[in-house]
């Protein structure tokens, strides 16, 4: 299977229906084939070869959709970067993977000034100013088209996805051209991507969540919108204007929708189906958003880059009531998922352990780390991390984030549970659990809540609030509360790490 | 990718959901996937090892699905033989694929005494009666569960699937786990099969057209029911009784049931989608179809024993008007169609010529026949040998059997193979044998023949001969004897549109 098979195949069903909606900008299905085709021949003209790494730093764009074909397509691989990365950061990633072409567009114009550039020898420009000195425009780029006999594909690698990694570098997760396909094969179908779908990626593409989309959508000869980030207000207007049928959001981009006061003033009734995910999504924030959409299915899904991420997502056709909203749903179809102690024996099931997986979309490895590969896929599966228990009929619960697990006095307690229970005290916007250091206990519950604008919430209400719903070893212990948002990673997830940081300083565990 | 896994998944999310029912004797997924382990296991212990070929000739039935999982589970190779072959023929599968054990139900336990059985050293039981002597029965050879860390999957070759021989000799056509779960992946999405769907096997598993949902409906958790052979008031029964929600059937089969005279007493309305294949559906039967089944989606599919079998599908939420009520869908999902003329260079939309397809469901090859293999995957294309076009949305229309193949009542027929048996006659000069249009079976075989000079040659001794050379189905149901040559073209082939002609005069088929 190779990755541009979706590309030919949307071209082939829908010719003339738009593959792409940048603002004014559209092209069709045909006209984005030949454009990925001749960008490809491009790329081979400015000495690209197959294996060679090229690096894309830049907000959505139609143009980053074509990138990420055109790049695969000639057998080298797309290493799309973290866009709230440091220049440090940025950095060691490009030298790690060894980057020969970086991909930038207006954003990130100022990143060559600043990081560690060595071995990147080409620099292409995705905007639509004037090309800056020193790079080449993505429109001059276009060459002939790429055509060969034998497309690459299979156990080649497509891309390199760089993960935070929990011992302060960065693990870049090798994804082949199968493990991709296969998970678009898997999730559009999960997702109820049809040949008239029309997406919108307004999570940041370089990550998995949403960038799985372009392929899955592409399949099926869906169309692609863009908005260069994330924004209610803009989101909703080009929902709108686009008649968009689907979109993957993170719980926090979730919650900013339902909660935007203005939303009512937007015709979303093209709304079919939300895939969410990535993070728990609190039980307030669900029943708000099927409160302003009940039009919208909301589709918990659940994932993992090192999976090209789908692992598991509830049917698109049972309506999940009673504990199962919580659940993140069943093995996706081509996935082998099981509950594990620590020696990797399956428990039974609604037993806690180790969500682990097994299937032609878990990656390939991580890049030049043999030793953190072989453990990682250890015994022929992908250890997650992630905390979960699977109940009778299969669904799967995610506890926790093994490393978000607070254990108070031999207890414990998952934060996302906490959360949940936080978040539906009124007035509350924003919640983020943690465990804090305790001489007594080795950790204590620690809540940092967000109230809503013009609402006063203290702690000991959240408290209170806290003991109506669930166990009191479980509740906060201390609360603070703040009138700033939480700090957000580049994919939308609280950084937890940089919540806990100030009480861990000085400690080894718990900050990374 | 392995075919068991499907299995392990329907045991994973829906273990107390029957996974066959036959007649009286229901099983759960948890139930079956122990068996098929234990099957296994058992099947081990009787000798068989991984690339063994395990025969299996038996009407449908919950074993059968057993076998088909049991078998591949341990790295060994099921064939499926066509329950209408005559003993000759059987003979000769047996020993071209070197099997080993064979597999029989009550319907052939006339067939060891009659067919060539050298290579088979073990007879397998699947019936309910005494057992006969000699063989084992289906429920002794359940062992100790078979487990391994290392499944056999990937390109290992998962079964062998006899196709009628154009060049009288039947090919046998490797399928791999990863051809037949690749098609099982795209194949239920498809066809609308989801975790709560109820499948009845109405139409022959030895044919890829219903097996191939034995795999996707195993896949998605859903129910598998069994009748032992096609029958409109057998089949309507056991949907009203158990259920059912799908079910694939030739134009025949539909034809048969949508006329049955006392449709109207049974409860259908748990009907959701009719796949249909295999050969084309006339206008008048589908408009039958849709008058008493108004609630039933009827949806075009088409492939080949080749594809494993899936080549293309209509979509399922697009209702097909006008001219695309003849097409037969666009390509699949992970499925590359072409339409290429004799150079295989694609022509343009709306060109007719041969049909071409390239994806992981593309077989691996004709068992021990390099050549055969090489001509028909040439380029690394398939090459169908199927006549077809496809217009400017990628739908395809399938307008001639290229290799003169004659689909009667949804059997392949190769007119090559009835006229070797039929050139064996003594007096005949020349024959050609071609399909004429016949109401029940879409296409009956008819055979031209010329006697040699002096010689006479009735029609009554063409089929008595047939009769003793090759199966009832395959045999000339009319026989012209005419004594002039042939039309033959300029490179000395048969003209067959021109013998076709008279017979197809008026339609839109068969005569180009």
């Amino acid at each position: 299977m190779f990755l541009t098979q979706g590309l030919a195949r949307a071209a082939t069903i829908n010719p003339n229906v738009p593959a792409t909606i940048n603002r004014e900008r559209r092209r069709s299905w045909a006209e984005c084939a030949e454009r990925v085709a001749r960008l490809a021949g491009g790329l081979v003209a400015r000495g690209i070869q197959p294996g060679d790494r090229v690096a894309i730093l830049a907000l959505n764009s139609d143009r980053y959709l074509e990138a990420l074909f055109a790049v695969p397509m000639l057998g080298a691989i797309i290493v799309p970067l973290n866009t709230r990365l440091a220049p440090a950061e940025i950095g060691y990633i490009l030298a790690d993977s060894g980057t020969r072409m970086l991909l930038l567009d207006d954003a990130f114009l100022h990143i060559p000034a600043q990081a560690d550039m060595a071995a990147v020898t080409d620099l292409l420009y995705l905007g639509d100013g004037a090309t800056p000195a020193g790079m080449t425009a993505w429109e001059d780029v276009l060459g002939a088209p790429y055509t060969t006999d034998t497309p690459a594909g299979g156990d080649d690698v497509a891309g390199i996805f760089y993960t935070g990694g929990t011992t302060g570098k960065s693990k870049g997760v090798m994804l082949t051209h199968d493990n991709l396909v296969s998970n678009a094969a898997m999730m559009g179908p999960a997702c109820g991507y049809r040949s008239d779908s029309v997406y919108i990626h307004a999570a940041p593409m370089f990550h998995l969540a949403d960038l799985a989309s372009i392929f899955a959508i592409t399949m099926v000869g869906g169309t692609h919108v863009f908005i260069s980030r994330f924004d209610p207000a803009d989101l909703l207007s080009e929902i709108a204007r686009t008649k968009v049928t689907n979109v993957l959001l993170v719980p926090t981009m979730v919650n900013a929708v339902a909660n935007y006061p203005e939303i009512g003033k937007y015709d979303i009734s093209s709304l079919r189906v939300i895939p969410y995910g990535a993070s728990p999504m609190p039980d307030a924030v669900l029943k708000k958003a099927a409160e302003v959409m009940p039009h919208v299915r909301f589709l918990h899904v659940y994932g993992m880059t090192e999976a090209s991420p789908l692992a598991t997502a509830m049917d698109l056709h049972i309506e999940p009531v009673g504990k199962r909203l919580q659940s993140c749903g069943r093995p996706a179809m081509l996935v082998d998922v099981r509950i594990a102690d620590a020696e990797d024996n399956e428990v039974p099931r609604g037993t806690v352990g180790e969500v682990q997986l097994r299937g032609p979309n878990v990656m390939k490895g991580y890049w030049n780390m043999p030793e953190a590969t072989a453990t990682a896929l250890r015994g022929g599966w992908y250890h997650s991390g992630d905390g979960g228990m699977m109940d009778e009929d299969g669904y799967v619960y995610i506890v926790d984030r093994m490393k978000d697990m607070i254990i108070s006095g031999g207890e414990n307690i998952y934060s996302a549970e906490v959360e949940s229970a936080i978040s539906t005290l009124a007035g509350v916007a924003e919640v983020a659990v943690i465990g804090i250091p305790d001489e007594r206990w080795g950790e204590t519950v620690h809540a940092v809540v967000v109230p809503r604008a013009g609402a006063v919430v203290t702690p000991e209400q959240v408290i209170a609030h806290s003991r109506t719903l669930i166990a009191g070893f479980k509740c906060p212990r201390s609360v603070e509360i703040r009138n700033t948002p939480l700090p957000l990673s580049g994919a939308g997830k609280v950084l937890k790490t940089d919540l806990r940081a100030p009480f861990w300083a000085g400690r080894d565990k718990k900050v990374s």
